[in-house]
């Protein structure tokens, strides 16, 4: 039944709750996990300065600050499978956290989602955050299990 | 890790998925069920009348209706587990069912709450249903995972 699962992470403390979550899971279930970390584009793309306007050697440095940052967070999963014996593999994109979350499922196939409550965007008032809202929201036949912080 | 698992269920197609989604889970985790089904007090109670003025011969059997309904449903899901050799219990409850499922809950410890993204008074269009996104939105450290219909 659950045989392969995505863990989206961007680092924060909700997230990390969810990969110990999820690699447990997995090693009971003896499921593989996508360790899968999303580049928000949104966080570095302004939407008043067109590309075309903003330096490159201001843009290329953050790119490079969020896809080590992204890296560090699917790997900290990664190191964490690895550890208790569970195939897994990491990956890396960029786009709107939700679309490329639910992207990521369709293309790895996955049985189910677990994920954090709350992202490091989300404002420590909301009950949800606003990805994992939308993912939950989202018209899909893949069972989500949110993990809260 | 995952022990004991809430299964909050209206018979409604979402809900027997879950459940099924459940007794699985629950057998390879070696974990135990509840199910819970909730006497939405919101179907027979009118806003406008008071209880002193409406005649219990119009009530009881609505009452009885409701009770029989929300036997059957919570029993599918015992029967389910039955046949599967999980211990499991059923509780049947009155009241709001997202503060319903809350409370019991916290009252069976339950590690997991496993529910259908609609019940059966959910509008078709909506994603998610009320009482789902209720659970999903209480601020509680219960994992709730959503099993689309």
């Amino acid at each position: 039944m659950i045989s392969k699962i995505l863990v989206p992470t961007d680092g924060s403390r909700a997230a990390q709750k969810a990969g110990r979550y999820a690699v447990d899971l997995a090693k009971r279930l003896k499921a593989s996990v996508v360790a899968l970390s999303v580049i928000d584009k949104r966080s570095y793309m302004g939407q008043t300065i067109r590309a075309s306007d903003t330096a490159r050697h201001v843009i290329e440095p953050i790119e490079d600050y969020l896809r080590e940052a992204a890296e560090r967070y699917a790997e900290e999963i990664k190191k964490l499978c690895e550890t208790n014996d569970i195939r897994s593999k990491m990956v890396i994109t960029t786009g709107h956290p939700v679309e490329e979350i639910m992207k990521e499922a369709e293309r790895s196939k996955v049985s189910l989602i677990i994920m954090g409550s709350h992202g490091r965007s989300a404002l420590a008032a909301m009950v949800l955050g606003s990805v994992t809202y939308g993912v939950i929201h989202k018209d899909t036949k893949i069972p989500v299990m949110v993990v809260k912080r």
